[in-house]
């Protein structure tokens, strides 16, 4: 079977190089002399840096960053100067961003109780002014400030985080697991990205070592394992069994990268799923913690939406946790983040990655690279700390906090059932259940015009139907070929953060879309 | 002549490997079975991670910890359970920390109207209490978040960074280098560290490739060389002539380096220099310069101390602008942060890397490695932009910012006077003009015992002497061996950040330590 992510990175290579001779014949035919040589050009990059590919920031939307500038003429300017997709108009008024997962971009706000709290850490006067905040917040910030102490927000951390907010964390890890967590395992970082990189340096030796990785998978995964000159190994998740793992494709997908001379390393799960939305079955878990076991894998566990669960059925179970309570002492990376569930604050850039059954010698080295470059931001640290720990119950915060939650919770039910129900019942469109995340990621069947221009540019049809979607619609999706998908199968990602009447109209584009392109509306 | 950074490594291997084996004969022995085998241990971690050293957090820092809690219980509890050196009391009552470069946890004070427009970016009602801050922080704020749109700073930016901050550091950047700057050059970063990794990200092909670094120099740049699988390679700074560079140096470094069959990529400099102090002078920058555009190497000015100038002799003046106006188009990336000079914001991790002459198709790939982390910490991106402009001459802001720039600044000129003189009028210490950033970095003669401790435990002798002043007096500094040094010389680090009294004790303390050891009083 084509490895999918090898067919990435040639495509990419390929397109770059081609560029690049382009580029250099052109200046020479100019100028009649060869191109000043620039110490960095593509051809003498890193090749992994070169392989690498981040799908959220892919092609589609370069183009959606385009069509927004023309709109902006479209809408300052004379109609005559400005050209759509056929030299007309555009044929929307305005770009719906339903690609990245960025909640506060699209309408969700933040929490008042944390940010009532960060505010007072970025001036701490504020604390004086009688009245201004509420003595839950003051008492928050009096608790931290008491700890930090001097230089407070202003100071490097230790390259862990700040004692006290570790602390927080191994609180909430202790009740969520239900097993005692030590600080010392707990590793605040800049987001949950500067932890897998952290994690992936620990764990990559060089181009013979392989990471299993899930097949649709957030990029993240595999740009990284590249950047840092290891091998993404695909596992497929089984789309009919709900995105479910099965042991049987680990051993395959095992097997054939170590036909290839390859050494498995890690296996990474996303739980609940990206971009796939699934909340995984016990099964599955079980089948990847055995597994994990027997072929002494490092578990790396992206955990970061585990606050965001939309079904009755399910609620959420921790690899390590479950590992734990099959009594194996597997190595697990668990990550998360403020930048999902209620708080949604991905600009903050809080997140935390604890390590289970690290040897102390080897987290001191993941202490090591840590402290290369310092520490994580402070703020985001703090947000941290607070997000893991509700302000008390008999405090003056809490009603509008607990309020706040409900409402999204609501709204992330309500959404995940419409968009579910709407993309089922479009002809030529299948979704499975949306359990958990903030994203759909249907299968769609690709027909006619859209099929040939993919076919004679040698571009994955989902990207040209992403495309096509953005142009006559204004939508921005991701194309399920950027996160891996079955060979012959095509999908596109949507997120559900969008409030419910503009998700409606998403809906309604969409149906309009695919139901033209299927009719053979387009040339 | 050996490579310290080989030493450095070799010795920290070898180090580890003995322990390792130690521990599993152990086991062993007491259990009478092979120990269970984690997946990761030190021998099967990838070689780089073991290799890299980063000498800030190394062992003199960590016997700081370690003292600072035995202190902590010996005010505490009774005396009689505790022991020092000797098993007596500490001799001393309090940790000095002089070894990292963290304004604010030795006392400096965050800028106010900085903090103010952070504080409103965390929670923007406070804009619409009236009189709460002066109208220059609420214009500052207003033109913000009439520029960040949705989600504000709780939304991903783009992987640059919000384009009105970059707008921001352009102008800036346009007016200290007269050259026009491209806002699409700018990348703003969690702190200068996450900046000069994606650098070197790009750099870096293999472990063929290298990067001529500064000894001495500040160990994140041989750290993450390291750690990303290149060579560093070292070029001695001249320390009789001020730590100034001769191109001789540089063309010997390259030459023995090529011998051993390597490419050289790129070349770091650090003006005003760090652990070294010294603004480099411009015939030590055309050098640098020449040979960079003969070598084709990439220039890496780590430039955050730019705002550390206490010499009225020298200004400051960029790589960039000096290329410039030598007319020559090579690449240069900047570096500059708020983690230093009169803002001293470290824990917020605000960097920026500007790239000059990057060809655009390779600034578009490190655009693409920045995207894999989303984006860097929003208040560290607002506060980037906030400190490269000063509130308006007219606001109400201006007067108390202007007096906390000069009363920094002043601080900082005394300081610098007062730590060289002393430590010049001290009998086998020796040191070049503090003419920038915060660091004092003296030569000293090592005698006796220590001498005698060293070569026993094939330590460095200045780690040694570190550790011994750090035991007898509770001064943290780092050895020089941390950074690079000529064979045969020793130095040490120490910060001029902590108060001008305290400064003040601290010398007398090294004065004593020093004139103690050399009379060899100690065993």
């Amino acid at each position: 079977m084509a490895d999918p992510f090898v067919m990435i990175a040639a495509r990419s290579c390929l397109h770059e190089i081609i560029t690049e001779s382009h580029a250099r014949c052109h200046y020479y035919l100019r100028h009649q002399r060869p191109i000043l040589f620039s110490t960095l050009t593509l051809p003498t990059l890193p090749k992994h840096v070169a392989k690498c590919e981040y799908a959220a920031h892919g092609p589609v939307l370069r183009k959606a960053e385009e069509l927004a500038r023309q709109l902006l003429q479209q809408q300052a300017g004379p109609a005559d100067r400005l050209t759509g997709v056929d030299g007309d108009q555009l044929p929307f008024d305005k770009i719906v961003p339903c690609n990245v997962g960025n909640p506060q971009a699209v309408g969700q706000q933040p929490m008042q109780f944390h940010r009532q709290v960060m505010a007072c850490l970025m001036e701490p006067s504020l604390v004086e002014r009688v009245g201004l905040f509420p003595d839950d917040v003051l008492e928050r910030v009096s608790r931290y400030l008491s700890r930090l102490k001097d230089g407070a927000t202003g100071a490097y951390s230790s390259p862990q985080g700040h004692l006290v907010f570790r602390e927080d964390v191994a609180s909430y890890l202790s009740a969520r697991d239900q097993k005692d967590t030590e600080v010392d395992d707990v590793f605040l970082t800049d987001g949950v990205s500067a932890g897998v990189r952290m994690a992936l340096q620990l764990i990559l030796r060089g181009s013979e070592d392989g990471v299993l990785l899930p097949i649709p998978q957030y990029p993240l995964y595999s740009a990284m394992t590249v950047l840092l000159g290891g091998q993404p190994v695909g596992y497929f998740l089984d789309e009919q069994a709900g995105w479910n793992i099965s042991v049987e494709e680990l051993q395959r997908a095992a097997a054939e990268f170590r036909k290839r001379g390859g050494v498995l390393r890690a296996i990474v799960v996303i739980n609940p799923g990206n971009p796939t939305g699934q909340v995984l079955s016990q099964g599955s878990m079980e089948a990847v913690i055995h597994f994990a076991k027997k072929e002494s894998l490092v578990i790396l566990a992206d955990e970061v939406y585990q606050d965001n669960i939309h079904t009755e059925n399910k609620g959420f179970m921790s690899f390590r946790r479950l590992a734990h309570e099959m009594g194996t002492a597997i190595e697990v990376f668990s990550f998360h983040s403020v930048s999902k569930g209620a708080v949604g604050e991905g600009g903050l850039r809080g997140g935390f990655v604890h390590c289970s059954n690290l040897r102390r010698d080897v987290r001191d080295q993941l202490r090591k690279i840590a402290s290369i470059s310092l520490c994580s931001n402070v703020i985001g640290q703090a947000l941290v700390a607070s997000a893991v720990t509700p302000p008390p119950l008999d405090g003056a915060s809490r009603a509008l906090f607990d309020q706040h939650m409900a409402e999204i919770k609501g709204r992330f039910q309500r959404k995940a059932k419409l968009v579910w129900q709407r993309l089922n019942a479009m002809d030529g469109i299948s979704c499975q259940p949306l359990e958990g995340a903030i994203y759909a990621f249907p299968r769609v069947t690709i027909k006619g015009y859209i099929m040939k221009k993919a076919i004679s540019f040698a571009t994955p049809a989902d990207e040209i139907y992403c495309t096509e979607l953005l142009e006559r619609t204004g939508v921005v999706t991701v194309p399920g070929s950027g996160f891996g998908q079955k060979p012959g199968t095509f999908h596109f990602r949507i997120t559900i953060l969008p409030d419910e009447d503009v998700l409606g109209g998403v809906l309604d584009s969409i149906e309009r879309f695919h139901g033209e392109h299927a009719a053979g509306w387009f040339r």
